[in-house]
């Protein structure tokens, strides 16, 4: 058993999702772990992690829609909006989806079904520099 | 320290929820593992995971007329509806539960509180055969 | 590589949130482990647990206002109400946030972003005493 560590940076282009299976593979392969998990963490309040289907991006332009409805842009009964209409908003898109990620590896490789993909989602309108740890358990 | 790895099948009768903690205890169990962590991963990005009360069959009966408001049938936004008014709502209800759970494990056995219970959540209406890999990490 | 583990209680004051962060790093750093990941699970199926926000209590106010919205207390829909308007809402809101949490560990510490802060969410009115588990794994 052993532990690998790396840390990669993504650079957004505002609210939107980046597929980011490739680079958190190519921690897995680098570490040379046969058989264990990797773990993937993202640091900040503001975006998220998801694994989605990766073939049709209309599904995922559907969860924007209906994340949008759960979490509205610039809600009147937002107390906390100094940073603008998506301040608030991408908070709660971010705790509606998920800060941490764990997928298994087997074979030195991730085990994801076919449609799975890794996803980092901007929630904020802006461009912004995402830094991404990943932990790799195995052996 | 070891990890332990396996995975099993469960067939869904279309949507609803299916009570797996049995199942991903006995992969502990035979893990001989005493203490560290259990990962539940599921390869479908239309099935979800679920760590909720396991005695009172109306909780998962109101948690999916919830979840059937926040994320409905056939909404006349999605663009993605190939396969049925299920499709993407079942892309949506995914996202707002989990593709993976961890459970600590001690003595043994998962630590889960009394009224836990580990839950497959399948979205779509017709039956499915669900893969789920399980890793124990411990000693 | 080595596992340690060790759980804590916390005493809500009814519904709100509680920063959690201290409490586990605490556990991180008596382990001695200086890289890998801890993990985090409370045992309760009415609280749950969130990476969020911790310089404004603004942030988790608009969060609570959000999640009521989208799990409220005393729908009529409700089958499940013996123990109250919010018992079917306090698995509603444990269901959309999170039951455990995974941080990565570098230089003996939780590696988290500068806002991000760990917490328990407490659901319903009444005061609890909650029981977390917390499971470092790592060299």
């Amino acid at each position: 058993m052993a532990v690998h560590q790396d840390s990669f940076r993504v650079r957004t282009e505002g609210r939107g999702t980046i597929n980011i299976t490739r680079q958190v593979e190519e921690v897995v392969v680098a570490s040379g772990t046969t058989t264990g998990t990797c773990h993937v963490f993202q640091h900040h309040t503001s975006a998220s992690l998801l694994v989605t289907e990766n073939a049709d991006p209309d599904v995922r332009h559907d969860l924007e829609t209906l994340i949008a409805r759960m979490a509205p842009d610039g809600d009147p009964a937002y107390r906390h909006d100094m940073e603008g209409d998506d301040d608030m908003a991408a908070h709660a898109r971010a705790m509606l989806t998920h800060n941490d990620l764990t997928v298994p590896v087997g074979r030195g490789r991730l085990i994801l079904g076919t449609w799975q993909g890794l996803f980092l989602w901007e929630h904020r309108y802006a461009a912004h520099t995402r830094t991404l740890t990943v932990t790799v358990h195995g052996e």
